[in-house]
């Protein structure tokens, strides 16, 4: 099978056997999504070799002991963990620390026409939602992992920097919580997603801002930039959601962060039942995020297209598979 | 009245008139303590000019319609609010943003022969508290408002950093409620002021260290290599109390802290209250962490045995100060 793959900061576009598993079912990928996580691990983040991606949404081939599974459509939890450890057995393999990664630690990944995961890893897709909806599950489920960690009501008073794919999907859905949302970006094309779902938006030089305070403060922009700004923006004693993963060191005031008793709260994966649960509503058009598609054996050009400054989602769909 | 002074990154010790207010009350400092953010203040952080010093006790010599504090030995809460905002209204001035700082923020300090404090600030120091324990009440107050942040029982495994003063009252008060406490430092001298308030010590380099991981961790070490080290020790989704204030930036892993889920708390000042109310206690002999005692008037070469490498906490006195 064709499957994406990264050796030493190379991408490239391989012929590999398609995997077999005793244990975990086997997912025929329907359509990928490329993660920014993606590119930082092109870039040298997490030290990764392998089949790349952890964004899909496929249908099951084959599924050992869990047959109604077979033939279905899913998305997939990414972390696989031991089963053995207390965080394993509590049914949250997250932070098990002999977990694999889809497509990110010592797991092939998604970018690739097959791919296996165990069965209680995967959620399956309601009828009533799309494909192109269906692919952002685990990015959604990452910005629905907010609501987890950090209490949102009505009234908390939110703000959410970074227009990109995270950022986008964070403001959204942190919406449903708030009414009073703010999304802070740098491009007004991106910035009109949001709007349209009711979610006031700014560019990030306004003037405006400067007299603001946010009781939390999301950093979606992966940039050592939007977290200084996320420090400048929150009231004393506020919360500051890290939630994007970028690779190298960021230098911080500490003392600004002693003084005004500020929270810095680290923020991954959520829960993927929570965010099918959410697609299944359509609330949302998700597919607005949808910048460019390619077939898998043109990923490569996928991947530079999704790189290029600015750009949303890049979809990458195997052979045969259908939209 | 003497005080010591700083312009400029320059400590003097000057002559100025005593304080005069008719809305706060004016306390005699009988005896101040040398803390590490004063010499941080020296250094050029807050960049503030006039008296510094923030730990004291004193006697209360006036106080408008207070009369009731007349006379009364006293140590003080060292942010006074604007008395307006909701905070201030709310009964918590630490974070009004107009607020003054004892001998930090656009205040006089403590380091003098006399200070003003507003009458709410100060709180009495019982009869069974010696004066020696009770300079210690507000580095205490900060120490004990970690369990205003954090929640941390009987169970709770807490790894301190620093053996400093603040680690050593940090590690002394957590261990009243948690029964796994361990104070990671450098300097055996200071660590078995821990071990014998029962608390389990181990030396930085230790190499059983390395296979611990603690709920909570507390920085108290004020250094970058420090909270580094608090980042490595802490388990996925534990919490960093970050306690030292300290000048400049610090570089930081970020992806670390999202990818593990891990919370960052700054904390700076406590209750002092609740402080005085440990200290009337008298579980802990805190004159243990006493290096060295100076007049005011040789306040200077109290400042460089403060800044001495190791050393604990320096005292000075005001002439005719009795201990």
């Amino acid at each position: 099978m064709k499957a994406l793959r990264v050796d030493d900061r190379h991408l490239s576009l391989e012929d590999v056997p398609v995997p077999v598993s005793d244990s975990e079912a086997l997912v025929r990928v329907t359509c990928s999504g490329i993660c920014n996580t993606d590119i930082e691990i092109i870039r040298g983040y997490a030290d990764f070799k392998g089949t790349i991606g952890h964004e899909f949404v496929g249908v099951v081939e084959a599924s050992p002991g869990g047959l109604q599974l077979s033939g279905k459509r899913v998305v997939g939890e990414i972390n696989a963990g031991c089963g053995a450890c207390f965080l394993c057995r509590s049914g949250d393999p997250r932070h098990c620390p002999d977990r694999t990664v889809l497509g990110i630690v010592a797991r092939d990944g998604a970018h690739a026409e097959y791919l296996t995961l165990p069965v209680s890893n995967l959620v399956e897709v309601p009828e009533n939602v799309s494909n192109r909806q269906a692919v952002f599950a685990e990015p959604l489920a990452a910005a629905l992992a907010i609501g987890e960690q950090v209490s949102i009501d009505e009234d908390t008073s939110v703000g959410v920097i970074g227009d990109g794919k995270l950022g986008l999907l964070c403001a959204m859905t942190l919406g449903l919580r708030s009414s009073n949302v703010l999304l802070i970006g740098r491009h007004r094309r991106k910035l009109a997603i949001a709007e349209d779902a009711n979610i006031e938006v700014e560019l990030a030089d306004a003037a405006g801002l400067r007299h603001r305070k946010f009781d939390v403060m999301i950093e979606a922009s992966g940039s050592a930039s939007g977290f200084e700004a996320a420090l400048y923006l929150v009231r004393p004693k506020g919360k500051v959601v890290l939630k994007s993963t970028f690779h190298g060191r960021s230098s911080w005031p500490a003392s600004k962060i002693v003084v005004d008793e500020i929270s810095i709260i680290g923020s991954r994966c959520g829960r993927l039942g929570t965010a099918v649960a959410l697609l299944s509503e359509n609330k949302f058009d998700f597919t607005r995020l949808i910048d460019d598609e390619f077939p898998l054996t043109e990923g490569l050009k996928g991947f530079a297209r999704a790189g290029e400054k600015g750009s949303l989602k890049v979809l990458l769909y195997p052979e045969g598979s259908a939209v």
